[in-house]
């Protein structure tokens, strides 16, 4: 469920904005428990007059390979998890696209269960609670 | 005051987008209670490389027709008024553009009446609560 | 911390988009107690027949100067700072780029301190908290 998106600059080719796309997806299968297939990712590209970026902030180095992931997901991640989701996104775009760690910024922003719908006009985690949905319910 | 981001394959003609938005217009008129004029929508149009979607992902079949309706809007709709907005998009987009239902995604992330400002520099809903603002603020 | 998406039409020249993303960022700077150097900002620009505005809405007079300022942020603004951080991006894209106050729209999306990381896969405000992340934490 988690819906992302992600912004790089233009020198980015389209083979390695492929390569980042799926490298998030991995991250997120390993550390925050989304099922096989739940990939929905917009990957833009932009010159240095769209993307602002401050090359130093927080002591960090970023070069015109910064890459910034914004991610949508229902609410419920531990901070632990959240903690390996950062860091498996960061070692898996410099293991599949060679982006230095210090160029990626990720941001999560929550919601909740009853805000997807995934087609047909339905909302299916409404539907069809999944185990996840019906622990968060029982602890709520 | 909800503000939607839409995200399409380029393969959309111009005139379609244009029916898209207006749709969702009608759709969140029509089911969570926005009045007249409550417009604020911007569709981009993305190639292959930038769009990444699962083609099957909880048994729905999507095509180059898939449509992601992002809507940021304030708190407060019921799990039965989201559900009734999710189908009545999914109705809207078929009827106005032919988009399968099968194609249309939508997601919704809320925040507050007092994280809106429509212009002039003034937070409208904080100045002079609407009548749902003052609902919200009883319960709450 | 906070990320900023900015959409304006595409008349806008690339030199006055940058003045409009710094112009956003001072705005911060100035009211809602941002460090120097918390510059993360993407504009984009769009044509009519991608962005879809209402140029009446609310008793607003909007034009083809029309700036949708998007922040996400770290929760805990009050409704003062919003407030003050609405008042102050209007006059200084005013100043800065001559953009009518009535054609400033702002939007606020808040999550926690525990969903950004700025870089190296760690979550610095976990790691390390600021001053308002401690202070959120006691009053919580």
């Amino acid at each position: 469920m988690p819906f992302v998106r992600i912004a790089v600059y233009e020198s980015t080719p389209a083979a390695e904005r492929a390569a980042i796309a799926n490298a998030v997806y991995e991250a997120m299968r390993e550390t925050i428990d989304i099922p096989e297939g739940d990939r929905f990712i917009v990957v833009t590209s932009h010159g240095k007059e769209e993307l602002f970026v401050d090359p130093k902030f927080m002591g960090i180095e970023r070069s015109e390979r910064f890459v910034l992931v914004h991610i949508t997901l229902s609410q419920g991640r531990t901070v632990e998890k959240k903690q390996a989701l950062y860091a498996r996104i960061a070692e898996r775009l410099h293991g599949a696209a060679g982006v230095p760690t210090d160029d990626v910024m990720t941001v999560l922003t929550e919601n909740t269960y009853t805000d997807w719908s995934f087609g047909k006009g339905v909302a299916q985690f409404v539907l069809n609670p999944p185990a996840w949905v019906k622990r968060a319910a029982k602890e709520g």
